[in-house]
């Protein structure tokens, strides 16, 4: 059995100055932001870039030393950072690869932006690559 | 003006053995190898994997130690390396991005897979990441 993704959500890219950076996406590409949030609670600035046909691709900047992308920006500097896939159900696709030996960045899947639910696959278990799993709020 | 961005097309993993982290792609995550590809010009051999409603994840090893994703596994090890915007004309969207002072890692859009026309963003004029643009071959 594998987990049901149903599309990619987004990339996130690791910046310092989320405005400056977010000028520069929005001069370069044509990007606008549909929103800028503060997520005091994990830590850090999100913009959300809308391209067509495509992820939405997300600047996360931190807001203090201790937020995770801090750690990412000290030893990596600035960059690709994660990308996200939406998946039917969060639970059963953490539970089935939980089975399959991965590791994941929490102990379980918690409360993300929106009422989503998230967790992070470990780098450590998918070859260097960072991935979110993000299941919607059911409405 | 800006460039017209039809799509995100792929992502760019880089990793170290392809026919190893495509099998642990496929297992956890349920993909599918479109097919796997060498392309000797530039060094390096691909694995395309499909998720639905997503960008191609495109896993990526080099053939030789010349190829800039060996450099970049040497460096960084492996991870994100890149992702790939579809444009509708790939040389009005570089003298656009010439004009606005990005830099480019080649000197001009060149001959990519199946008759695309390719040129890579340089990381120092888009907070250090990588992006690929493509335009696909007018049928």
């Amino acid at each position: 059995m594998s987990i049901k993704i149903e599309k990619m959500d987004h990339i996130g890219i690791a910046v310092n100055n989320l405005e400056e950076r977010l000028a520069l996406w929005e001069t370069l590409l044509g990007a606008k932001a549909e929103r800028i949030e503060e997520l005091p609670e994990r830590g850090v600035k999100l913009a959300h870039l809308k391209f067509p046909h495509s992820p939405t691709v997300e600047l996360v900047s931190p807001l203090n030393d201790q937020a995770a992308v801090a750690k990412f920006l000290a030893e990596r500097g600035e960059g690709i950072h994660h990308f996200c896939f939406e998946v039917e159900n969060i639970e059963s696709a953490f539970e089935e690869l939980k089975k399959k030996g991965v590791q994941f960045v929490q102990d379980r899947p918690y409360q993300g932006a929106g009422g989503s639910r998230i967790v992070f696959i470990h780098p450590c278990s998918l070859g260097g690559v960072l991935i979110e799993l993000k299941e919607e709020k059911k409405s």
